[in-house]
């Protein structure tokens, strides 16, 4: 049986416009499919205005007791509801799940050698009874980065690595296809130009972007993902813009150099 | 079969002491439940830290857009979430839930003749199929006062009537014992002395105490509600002090007249 894991960009979510568009998409969907989404901005401004200070470390946001405090509410309160009470609008049964709920994502509180990264986890493991049950019943998870720790800890992950995860797991009893939305049209071997989409990215094609510099920053620990994701089973990845979802071709297709050598003959 | 659907004040969850007796309490019980928290101070505080300015109506805050995003936050998202990582650390198999999670409370935007009551919803209905499909697979739902109008917009209702409507819809299917957790032993005739329980109560002493003054503000909706519940077919509603959960005479039983006259004969 198939089944879709579609990760959004918290940024996809304050764009009114953008979320109607993308439920719209939601909502015409057939097969079963578990909705993973992100922060986006909204926490940030939500800490400026309580006077809470920014710390990053890499580009990763370090994750005080008080930033912690913010980012729950504003992912898997005020982001997850928003979402999910969007869906049951359009006749979608979702279910708003943080990792704590049916103990869906345990995850470890990231140990730095020298750096306190906080209230940080990285994904230890997705439970698939909780998802099953909701899937069965025919109810599309909606699911946020927050995580616990398994001991009555709240932990701040990253959502690309839950999407990640989450495939992986569903990949036991599932044709699984992860899809990253995302606000381009793939991954761009011209940053300005959305005509410049790589249709079909392998390891060694990664690679050789990654070493002339064309492929950066946040687009690598999105594309590591992916790459791993399909490694450890997950049939299909893709990253596509939001409007093109449902769109078979769509995007760019990550895929090993093996299944490359089938495409090609 | 038996279900008891307990209510728990958001100041409960503040407690951290308290908080953690409950989870064990919640823990050592065999029987299905449902739990349904409310908000306490800390929205408030947050709201203040933000300077959003507070407006109440006969008790009531009015929620702007503004206080609903930061209610969403703080119930749907902190609270919630905080006391699911809870539970499932003591090995309950939680799933917090809001009304627009699984489509399961729907609230009707409460229209003031005079009055602009904001985000502020009033029960409409509970949906069965998401609670059924959890309680039978052992899952404990833990549900938050916030709700939707089925429209996609999010509104902040009264935990104890969403503790009385639930249990009125799972009484169609189960014994349900409802059960307003609070930070008395009982209703009181003394509110200086614990010692003043009142065991029973039936409408017509309801109406007694309420005349004398000696019920009074904040009692008196939760009584109502309660006394709604067991007119609308709840088998037994009780009022207690969370440190009483599992002890069956504890705190006041709400009563009808004819339910008393079988205790007396």
């Amino acid at each position: 049986m198939k089944c879709k894991v579609i990760k959004i960009g918290g940024a996809l979510i304050e764009d009114a416009g953008l979320l109607n568009r993308l439920c719209r998409k939601f909502a015409s969907m057939t097969s079963p499919f578990v909705i993973v989404h992100g922060g986006g901005t909204f926490a940030g401004q939500f800490a400026e205005r309580l006077g809470i200070p920014r710390k990053m470390i890499d580009g990763r946001r370090v994750t005080d007791r008080e930033t912690l405090e913010v980012t729950v509410m504003v992912y898997a309160g005020w982001i997850n509801k928003t979402l999910v009470a969007r869906l049951q609008a359009l006749g979608v049964n979702a279910c708003g799940l943080s990792g704590c709920d049916l103990n869906l994502v345990q995850a470890d509180r990231r140990e730095g050698q020298s750096i306190d990264w906080g209230y940080v986890g990285d994904v230890r493991l997705v439970r698939m009874g909780g998802l099953e049950l909701l899937l069965q019943a025919g109810v599309v998870p909606v699911i946020s980065p927050i995580t616990h720790d398994g001991k009555g800890v709240l932990l701040n992950s990253n959502a690309d690595g839950i999407a990640a995860a989450v495939a992986e797991t569903l990949g036991m009893c599932y044709d699984v296809e992860l899809i990253y939305c995302f606000d381009k049209k793939g991954v761009l071997t011209d940053v300005g130009d959305e005509g410049s989409v790589i249709p079909c990215l392998t390891p060694s094609l990664y690679e050789k972007y990654k070493q002339s510099g064309m492929i950066h920053s946040g687009m690598i620990p999105k594309l590591d993902n992916a790459f791993k994701s399909v490694s450890n089973g997950v049939q299909a990845v893709r990253l596509i813009h939001p409007d093109d979802l449902g769109q078979p071709d769509a995007g760019t297709r990550i895929i090993l150099e093996k299944q490359w050598m089938r495409v090609e003959q």
